[in-house]
């Protein structure tokens, strides 16, 4: 990296699987980079070489201040950042964790997560995410959805969090549909939208008989040949059908805006739209780097 | 085996993960045994020795009838053994399924399971633990409920299965409390039965709200202190709750017999209890030997 160009600052998502990087100047991204070297699969000590081993062409003499969010802050993770208790912002600089590391050339700040006291629920990355989102949308006031392993409903008032509830969607699709007997009928990535909205609408009007719907998929496919696609398109349904109709309180008659991956996004704001709400998509790296930057600019000014 | 003790029949369950051999006399069991060399594990080739392993030691120069039934007969197990459509008798003698060995000490037959067009479904294996429970219970009329990594709930009239739906509600089970993020506070197999009972009966009056019950079981364990016990506890109760809601036409102002392993049969008799249905229990082992001797009987009579 030519000097000129080096990094005012570093953003870092780093979660259960995945650590992702990002050098970041006046004029936004430089350079990004990312490794497997998720919370997960670390040592505490592990942590500040997995870290250098991705910005180390970055760094100069002077000190890089590095912003970290996600699991990385949790009990297992480097350095335990702990959770901030709602109502509150989403991220406040004071209650970020300094984490103390040998290379001289970097300095690193941990965000920490959510708890929600009662109903218990607790987050961790998507609070940054949230504050991104705050960022890019002034005086946003309503719901937002995070869809993804384990999708979070968020409300938002006043700059605030007010409450949240996490769904365990994503996590128990991808047990279902890879290690449950489920998946004999469902190889493949393919996709049917009809099967979804079938499956849907089905989870949302009578979710009381979705324990009844989980092995028809298997048993239509050995009776009746249903499809890979229409099997994984229909498990989807029933379970976003089920997050929905238990969600709905935090979605009916609201602004939502859903930040996340495009396609899993998209299948969310399908459902929703079927509803009658009319959901907003916001990419979850813009998000993730719009807070991180909101936590950097912070740091840099009470520096 | 003394040549005098060695059986008229064997008994063979033989499930995807077991297979569980008994030597019959005229006073019942005479020996057992049994492996892991379940279906999942086989090719056709293996299944035969699989099988003498373990009832070599029963066998004489007399051809020994041996019935079978599970996913043996399933496409990917020994020889297919076509599904049965429902209504029907849970068993048939004629429909059974005669394997081709090379040892000629044997006569292997293999009973086929059932199936039900609409709403799709399939059964292998409870169809002879239901010919069974009837054998035992002759001229009984009512629900018989296998709980199990796949529950079945079953409509007898004048004797034969009307209709069936089947629950994955031991397998989602294994799957969230071995391999999904709720695990970390579920070590142990540790029980509270106060526990089970209230998240039975929140399942089951609001099953719409079972996707945002999940994750408060890591979060309270996070938070609250939640104990492993009372997490496992919780996780069955809300299984079972749903599947009790969405199976309620099956139950309620039913006679329900219950037949499969104690330790769950007497989970799903205090839930059902709790409804106000007061099951009986039969022990799965009872009624697989009762329906396998009721197919042994038939074969030696039209032999």
């Amino acid at each position: 990296m030519n000097p000129a160009t080096r990094p005012d600052w570093i953003a870092v998502d780093w979660g259960t699987s995945n650590l992702r990087v990002w050098a970041m100047g006046a004029d936004g991204i430089l350079a990004e980079a990312s490794s497997d070297d998720g919370m997960g699969r670390l040592l505490p000590a592990q942590f500040e070489p997995a870290l250098l081993s991705l910005i180390d062409p970055w760094l100069s003499d002077r000190k890089t201040p590095v912003i970290a969010c996600g699991m990385v802050g949790s009990r297992q993770g480097w350095v335990e950042a702990p959770y901030r208790a709602v109502p509150c912002t989403p991220v406040d600089r004071a209650a970020m964790v300094q984490v103390v590391v040998s290379d001289p050339r970097i300095s690193v700040h941990i965000a920490p997560g959510l708890k929600q006291p009662k109903p218990a629920d607790v987050m961790r990355g998507e609070e940054t995410q949230i504050a991104g989102a705050l960022a890019l949308n002034p005086g946003f006031d309503g719901v937002i959805c995070l869809p993804g392993t384990h999708s979070k409903w968020v409300q938002i008032s006043a700059g605030e969090v007010v409450s949240f509830q996490t769904f365990m969607t994503g996590e128990v699709f991808a047990l279902l549909s890879q290690h449950s007997v489920l998946r004999h009928g469902m190889g493949g990535t393919g996709w049917d939208d009809a099967a979804f909205d079938e499956a849907l609408s089905d989870a949302l009007s009578r979710p009381d008989r979705f324990a009844a719907r989980l092995f028809s998929l298997r048993a239509e496919g050995l009776l009746d040949g249903l499809l890979p696609d229409q099997a994984r398109a229909r498990l989807s349904g029933l379970l976003i059908g089920i997050e929905l109709a238990a969600a709905r309180p935090y979605w009916l008659g609201q602004a939502v805006n859903l930040i996340g991956a495009e396609t899993l996004s998209r299948a969310y704001a399908r459902a929703l739209g079927q509803q009658g709400a009319s959901p907003r998509l916001l990419s979850g790296t813009d998000c993730t780097l719009a807070g991180l930057a909101h936590l950097a600019l912070q740091t840099e000014a009470t520096r």
